[in-house]
C-alpha cells in the first residue's frame, strides 16, 4: 500500500486554532495541489476527529479529475475511510452520504449497535485492533479490499498513528505564512511524541505556492520495525 | 528596536519532545547561519523555560563573529536576556557568568531576595509589567541601555509573547527532517494561542540548508494595534 500524508499548517505547525475551528491555511493553487492528489488515490483517510469537528464531505470536486478517474475505469472519487476505532461517525454525516464508497475502520471495543447503523447507512466497517485501530492490519484489510494507494489528511492524531505504526511513504505539507500558536492547538502530529527513534524523512521538493510554501518528503521506512 | 526570531523545528513544529530535553534539529550549517545572527545582534533573548531545561550561555563562540564585533567596537558576544516574569534565573547558571553582560526581565511580581541575588551575580535587572513580564515595556527599557536589535531564540512561550505583543520584525525558522509528535511537545509558538488577527507573515526567503529547509519571513506588524 502507498500511503501518502497531506496536510496544511501554520508556521508554528499548527492545524487549527485551539478551539478546533477549521481555518483556510492554504489557498487556490494548494486546493489544487490537493486535488491532483486525491485524483491519484484509492482511498482518503481522517480520523474520527476531524470527522467530529468538520463533517467533511472529502469528495473529489474537480471535474477534470472525475473525468480522468472515469476514464481510468475508477470510480470518479476515491473511497473515504475513517479510522474510528470506537464507531463514533454518525451514519447521517457527509462522509456517509452515496458520494463515494466510505470505509469505517473500528477496533473490537467498537458497539455492534453503532457498527450496525454504519453498515445500513452504507459504509463498509472494517475490524482490526483490540481498543484501538491496528492502522497496520487495517491497511492490510483495504489491500484485501483492492485499495492500493491511500491519501491521509488528518488531523494530527491520525498523522501521528500512521507515522508510529511506520505505514507513510510520502510526507507533503503546506506551510502557510501564518502563526496560530497555542499549547492545546493540534499540530500536525499529536499522539503521545516521539522520545527516540524519530520518523527520519527526506526532503524532496521545496515549491512556493499561493503566499506559503509546501515542503515534500520521502519517508525512510524503519528497516529494524518488527512489524516490516 | 530591531526584533527577530529564530528558531529550529521538526516538520510538525516541535522544538523539542516532550520531555523537552534538547534535540539536535539542524546542523553545522545552521549552526554557522545562527552565528551571523547572533554576531549581527545587541542581545539574544530566551525564556525562563528554556533557562531551566537547558541552562544554556547563549556565547557568540565564533572567533570570526567576536573579532568582527570588536572591530566595530561592540562586545565580543551579544548580551544575554532572560524574560522570566519571578525572577527564577538561577545566579550562579551559565547565562549568569561574566562571558558576557546579562539582562533579567522580571515582572513586579518577582520576589526582591531573587532580584537580589541576580544583581549581585552581576545581572542587570528591569522590571516591566505587574505580574507577567510586559514585554513592549520591557523593549522600551532594553532600549535605553543601549540595546538596538534582539534575536528570541525561544522558547515557545517566549516566541508567542513576542508575537502577541507585535514586536517581531523578522522570523526565520529551521524545518529539520523528522517528526516528534507529541500534544505536549513544545512547538515553536505556544501560549494561549490565538482565535483571530493570527500574524500575518510574508515569505522572503526559502532557503535549502544542511538536510532541512530555513524558511525566512517578514512579519506584518499589526497597523491597528492599540500600542502601536
Amino acid at each position: 500500500m502507498d500511503v501518502v500524508v497531506n496536510a496544511a499548517m501554520s508556521v508554528d505547525g499548527k492545524l487549527s486554532t485551539r478551539r478546533r475551528e477549521q481555518l483556510k491555511i492554504s489557498g487556490s493553487d494548494d486546493f489544487e495541489r490537493v486535488d491532483r492528489v486525491r485524483t491519484a488515490v484509492d482511498g482518503v483517510v481522517v480520523g474520527i476527529g476531524t470527522v467530529m469537528a468538520d463533517d467533511p464531505h472529502l469528495i473529489l470536486d474537480d471535474p477534470a479529475g472525475r473525468h480522468e478517474r472515469r476514464e481510468a475505469g475508477r470510480p470518479p472519487s476515491p473511497a473515504r475511510i475513517v479510522v474510528d476505532s470506537r464507531g463514533r461517525t454518525p451514519p447521517d454525516g457527509r462522509i456517509c452520504d452515496d458520494a463515494a464508497a466510505t470505509y469505517v475502520l473500528v477496533s473490537e471495543a467498537a458497539p455492534a449497535d453503532n457498527r450496525t447503523a454504519l453498515r445500513k447507512a452504507g459504509a463498509t466497517v472494517l475490524v482490526a485492533g483490540e481498543t484501538r485501530v491496528d492502522l497496520e492490519a487495517a491497511i492490510a484489510k483495504l489491500e484485501s479490499q483492492g485499495l492500493e494507494s491511500l491519501l491521509i489528511e488528518g488531523g494530527g492524531e491520525i498523522i501521528y498513528s500512521a507515522f508510529e505504526a511506520d505505514v507513510v511513504d510520502e510526507l507533503s505539507v503546506f506551510v502557510g505564512s501564518l502563526v496560530i500558536g497555542g499549547r492545546q492547538a493540534p499540530t500536525l502530529a499529536d499522539g503521545e511524541g516521539f522520545l527516540e527513534a524519530f520518523p527520519q524523512l527526506s526532503l524532496r521538493a521545496v515549491e512556493r505556492l499561493d503566499d506559503g510554501v509546501v515542503l515534500q518528503y520521502t519517508v525512510s521506512k524503519n528497516e529494524t520495525s518488527p512489524s516490516n
